[in-house]
C-alpha cells in the first residue's frame, strides 16, 4: 500500500544524515496522499542504517496506524495537525540540525539578513512561545503542532511563503508541498541559520534587508512572475 | 579470554575517529565484565590505523594487568575509580573532544538549553573543581576519577541520569550501560557542547529550558513512561 | 560551438560543489571568448548532480542567447557588465559561500589582516553599497554588475589586483584571467573570509595588516618581480 | 639520492591536504639529513594532486640548490636559518592552516589552556613581533626565520619542548625530530588553536591552566619519566 510513497518519504528521510541535518535518529520526515488522508512517516527511533523503504509507516490523520510494524516517529502528532490545517502541506520534516537548533535554544526569530534567506522564505523564521507547563505534560507532541499553527497564525505568516518555525528550546520543523521539498528546505534553513549567526558576529548592529531585495529575490523564484530556473519557459 | 568484549571494546573504540570526537590517539574507551570483575581497554598511545581487536588490554579492578602484550591507556586508574564506585557503569569514555574540552578549558557547566540536551542529560553536564598540586603530583589519574565522583556526589547526580562530566583543563568522561552507549553519550555531548555555544552566542541573556520540557524529554526517551523508539512495545 | 570552452565552464562549475562553496545550485560561473564576444554560462537551477557540459549557455554582450537548451544563469546580466567594462576579465563566479556572504549580509569590507589574503587580493575585498528600490525594481541583475563597477570604480580599485566585491546582502562576485582562476578567487574568498571573522573574534582591536607586509606578498606572486612557484624561472 | 628522504618528505608534504591544514598550495614541509647537511623540501606552488617523491627538491644549508627540476619553496630561507641555529630540529612544517592563522593575523599567543596544549607544548604558542619594513623589504623569508629565533631566545623557549611560532599576519611554523613529526605537531596546534578560540568565547575572563596540570601532561608524555604510550616499557 502506498508503495511509491514510501520510497519517497523513505529517500527525503535517508537525506537527513546526507546533508548533515541529524545525528543518529534526530530527525522525521512525512508526506501525505492526500486522496486517502493517509500519510506516511519514518518510525521513531530505527537507524539510519538500517533502514528500508518498507519501514516507513502509513498513519492517518486521526492518528491510527494503518500500516507498519513499527511505531511511527514520536512526533507523529505535530505532523497530523500541520496536515490538518493547511492542505497546501505536503511533506513536513523535525530535525535537530545543529545552527537552526542554536536559535531555537536561544528563542530567537532568525531575521532576514540575505538573499539566501529570501530566496525561500519570504521573512524572519518564527521561533514559537514556550509550551506551558499544562501544553508539555498532555498531549505534548499534539500541542507542539497547535503553537506552530499559532505561531503562523498569529503573525500572518503565509505557510507557503515561510515555509519553517523554531520550537522554542526545541528544534525546527519545515514543510513543503511534498516530503523532498520538506527536505530541501530544511537545508536551506540550517545554511541560512549558519549564515544569521556569522552576520551578527560581524556586524552587531546589523539591521534585516531592505524590503526591496527581498521581495525581489522571493518573487524571483516563486509565483506567477518567477523567472529563476527552467520553470518560466 | 573475554575475546567478545575485546571486539566490543575495539569496534567503540573506533567510533570515536569515525565521529569526529577524536584526532591522533587523543581518547580511550573500556568495557567491564561485571562477573569476572575485568575490564578491557584500549591500549596506550597506539595508533588507531593500526589498532586490531586483539589489541585490547584487560584489566582487573586493582589495577593489575590480566592480559595484553601493551601497556594499558593512561587513564585507566579513572576508569577504575568509576567502575568501583558505580556497578550501573559499564563502559566509560575518555575524549578530547573539540566543542566539549572548550566547555572543559573554560571551567564552565553546559547549561541544559534544549530537547538535544534532555533526550539524554537530565541537568546540565557539570565541570569538575581543579585537581589540588597534590592530587596532580600523586595519583594523578586515580584522583581525577575521584574528583568526577566528588563532583556527582556533590550535586545529588544520579549518574545513569547525567552520564557525563568534564575534567577542568582537560575534557570529558562519558558513561553507560556498555562501551557502545557511553559512545553514545559522548556523540551526543558534543553535539550539545556546539549547540550551547552557539546558543550563548545568539543571546547573551538565555536561560536555560524550562523544567516540565526538561522533564518531558527526558522521561520520554527514559524511565518506565518512556514511548521514544520501538522498546515500549 | 566553443565546444571547449563549455568543457571548462562546467569543470569550472563543478568545482564549486566539490570545494564546499555552494549548496544546491547556488552559483554559476562564465568565461569569456573574445574573439568572438561569446561568453560560456550555466544554465539556471539545474541540478549539478544532472549538469553537463552541453548543458552550457552561450551569449552575446547584449544578453542574446547564441546557443543552448537552457535558460543561462539569471545573473547573466551582472556578467555581462563586468565583461563589457574589462576586457583583463576572462571568466566570473557568483556564489552564497557562507562565510563571505555572511561579510555581505553584515555589509562590511573584508579587511587585510595577513598574508593569505595578501597572496592574492591587493587590499580589502570590497562591500558594495545598497541597491536603490528603483535600481533593484528594474533591471537587477544589470544594476548588479553596475554597482559592482561603481565600488571599483570609486575606490580606485584595479580588477587585476582586487578580483572580488561582495554585494550588500547578497554574497560575492569573483573574476580572473578565465573561469578557473574566478573559481580560484573565491575558494580563497572564502578561505580569506573565515580567517578574517576568526581573528576579529579573537582581538577587537585587530588592524589590517602593515602596508609593507601586504605589498610583499602580493607582489612575490603576482607582477614582474614574482618569484613563488615555477613560472618566474 | 636521498631518495628516501624525498619519499619521507613528499608523504609528509600529502598529510597537510589531508589533515585539512592547507587549501592549494599554502605549506610546505621540509626534513634535513644531518650527515650531509642537505635538506628536502616541496617545490613551490605545484599541486599536490600532481606532487609526486621525486619533484622534492634538495637544498644545502647555504641556500644552494643541491638536485631538482624544480624551484624550491619560497619559504626555503626561513628553514634554513632554523635549521642552522637548533640542530635538535630535523623536520619543519609551514602552513595557514586556518585556525592558527586566525591567531597570527590577530596578534596574540596561544594561551595554555588546557591538557590537549599541554601533551605537546610547555606553554603559550608564542607569537612574533612584526617584521620591520627594511627586514621585509630585504630577505624576507631569512629574516622571517630570524624572528622565529629571535622570539624563542627572548622568550627563553626550548624548541623542543615548544616547537612551534606564529608569525605575525602570516601564520604557523611547527616543527619535530623529523617531517612526520613536525606535520604531527602542525595538526595538534591547529586543534589547540581552535579549542583556545572556544574556550575564549565561553569565558572571556578565562585564564590559562594552572601550573601543575600543565607540567604534569607535558613531562607524562615527554622527558626521561613519561608514561604514555608504549616507549615507557
Amino acid at each position: 500500500m502506498l508503495e511509491e510513497l514510501k520510497q519517497k518519504v523513505y529517500e527525503a528521510n535517508m537525506e537527513l544524515p546526507k546533508r548533515g541535518l541529524i545525528t543518529y535518529t534526530w530527525g522525521n520526515v512525512s508526506e501525505i496522499d492526500r486522496a486517502t488522508g493517509y500519510f506516511v512517516i519514518k518510525p521513531s527511533g530505527v537507524d539510519y542504517d538500517l533502514l528500508r523503504p518498507e519501514d516507513m509507516v502509513i498513519m492517518d490523520l486521526a492518528g491510527n496506524k494503518i500500516e507498519g510494524r513499527y511505531n511511527p516517529s514520536s512526533d507523529t502528532a505535530t505532523h497530523i495537525e500541520l496536515y490538518k490545517k493547511y492542505t497546501v502541506i505536503g511533506g513536513i520534516v523535525h530535525t535537530h540540525s545543529p545552527e537552526a537548533t542554536a536559535w531555537a535554544q536561544a528563542g530567537r526569530d532568525i531575521p532576514l539578513y540575505g538573499t539566501t534567506h529570501a530566496d525561500y522564505f519570504l521573512g524572519a523564521i518564527p521561533c514559537a512561545r514556550d509550551l506551558t507547563d499544562g501544553e508539555i505534560d498532555k498531549d505534548y507532541e499534539k500541542n507542539t503542532g497547535l503553537v506552530i499553527l499559532e505561531t503562523l497564525e498569529k503573525r500572518g505568516i503565509n505557510p507557503q511563503y515561510t515555509p519553517a518555525v523554531l520550537c522554542k528550546n526545541h528544534g525546527p520543523f519545515t514543510w513543503g508541498k511534498d516530503a523532498a521539498e520538506a527536505v530541501h528546505n530544511a537545508v536551506v534553513l540550517e545554511e541560512v541559520a549558519r549564515m544569521a549567526r556569522r552576520s551578527e558576529m560581524l556586524n552587531p548592529a546589523i539591521q534585516p534587508a531592505p524590503e526591496a531585495i527581498k521581495k525581489k529575490h522571493f518573487y524571483r523564484k516563486h509565483g506567477s512572475k518567477a523567472y529563476y530556473g527552467q520553470s518560466s519557459k
